[in-house]
């Protein structure tokens, strides 16, 4: 037996990340893959996944493997459900990848995965209350109480993606309309930018304008980042948690991101002069908290 | 030493309703003041809270007075911080109605009571997880997990009916533009039948119009029930709850509330042909659920 290493991969909207971590959680390795051309195939998603998961194994396998993944995922970590920007559709997927990969597979959604990531080694160590937002082609979105990552009633709280924003707003690739990532993602970012630009720039493109001083990709940010505030702002209402803890790749920009929607975040909450606001702070992990937070299920067990 | 009874008293948006209860929860006797006419002095609400609670003693004082207020209550349950619809502003509400009454006194929000209430005694009595949302003058909410109320990290968790619903929307007396009661709320019924009849009826007189078969009153209902369904549906995608307990004066209307809002419930939904879809139930205590709530927290303390 060789000492104990354990994978975790996500799966997002535009890529396949994984990594593998030691048991003190400490990152050994990363490898990305991207999505398989055929979007709406499921087995090439999952083949994917088990290929990126090889990228990081050791000498010898990991003990277990945990994934990450963006949309529904039923109660008991057996089936991934729904996702606007996945191709599986109820889909059994940790037994499926557990025959696939011969390993033992824990799965669960990916913001609850980097919520996990950020509670164990990041920036909600000391909360014992705690949001976490992640802003990458959608919005991810999980919910900490007691100290620990709330599931809700069949597996699917922190959905924040899809509250409506906006009353007969944007079409949004789940089937509703005035989605709150709609106005606040990667997506979102790259739409206000072409849209103010007159063409097309991905969104590590937005962010590389904006930190060089280029006033139409920061205002792209400033938009954005006030819906970030607004939103936040009636969750805030909803849950009073200590924290707010905002991750995923869109987030990496940093308070061009972050002070507008701490702006929006005071300016939308009701009698701000007599109640305590929470800080609105970075996400320490970056974009692997989702893959990291995999391997510390895989570690711990879903609990 | 006489049985023992307890005493709650609810302060809403426009009366003041006492209940006595006994050991065992059961309501013995109820009161109703009308708000004090001079509705910006923090005194005379108090003073009204007093003489409601004194309308409803038994032959011996109670035990312990409860107070249900509509609005922000600190963590502590001593202060009553802000509401959009009471003068009370920071002020020491707990001690100083003890002082007044020589009792003992448990403040909390409105909606906390009721949901307690609700918990304890009604709808959600085999929930493990429930929202509760009350319509009255504005919305109150309140988040059940684990079988108890969330109060949230500074005691302001539930606080729904600010939640922006509509961007640059209605002005709200909160200070804020677009909040959810004021789309949904007895004064949203009464701003949507004023519109469509040219003249001003109360919640109750549209109610009783609805009831009668009135095409103008039931499309009011409609409107304030689409919206009720449109803003749970957000809830339920960020707390994925078992059920939701919808209370407060204007839900006495029933299925003309209710319906719609089911129906916007699962139209506001993403993936519902993949997930549950929790049940949208009327509350069981009817109005006087925040008094009785108020009463079971005089009895049990705030846990």
């Amino acid at each position: 037996m060789g000492r104990a290493t354990y994978v975790g991969v996500d799966v997002g909207g535009t890529k396949v990340l994984a990594v593998r971590i030691d048991a003190d959680g400490a990152v050994e390795a990363t490898a990305t893959r991207p999505m398989p051309g055929r979007a709406a195939d499921a087995d090439a998603l999952e083949e994917a996944v088990a290929l990126a998961a090889r990228d990081v194994y050791d000498v010898a396998p990991p003990h277990a493997l945990g994934l990450s993944a963006a949309g529904l995922v039923d109660g008991a970590g057996e089936r991934f459900l729904f996702g606007a920007h996945l191709p599986w559709r109820d889909a059994p997927v940790r037994s499926s990848l557990a025959r696939r990969t011969g390993l033992a597979v824990v799965l669960d959604n990916d913001a609850n995965c980097a919520a996990l990531a950020e509670l164990t080694l990041g920036a909600a160590r000391e909360a014992r209350s705690a949001l976490l937002v992640t802003i990458g082609t959608g919005i991810g979105g999980a919910v900490v109480l007691g100290g620990r990552v709330v599931r809700g009633a069949h597996g699917l709280a922190g959905e924040f993606g899809h509250m409506q924003v906006v009353p007969d707003g944007l079409a949004c690739e789940c089937g509703l309309r005035g989605c709150w990532e709609q106005y606040c993602s990667g997506r979102a970012l790259e739409r206000v930018a072409r849209v103010a630009l007159g063409r097309h720039l991905d969104g590590p493109e937005v962010t590389a304008l904006a930190r060089a001083g280029d006033e139409v990709a920061r205002h792209a940010f400033a938009s954005i980042g006030t819906w970030l505030g607004v939103g936040v702002a009636g969750l805030v209402s909803a849950f009073d948690p200590e924290l707010v803890v905002v991750g995923g790749g869109v987030s990496a920009v940093g308070d061009l991101l972050l002070a507008p929607a701490r702006t929006a975040l005071v300016g939308s909450l009701q009698g701000t002069a007599y109640r305590a606001v929470p800080a609105l702070v970075p996400a320490r992990l970056g974009p692997e908290a989702g893959a990291i937070g995999a391997a510390l299920l895989a570690r711990d067990g879903r609990g």
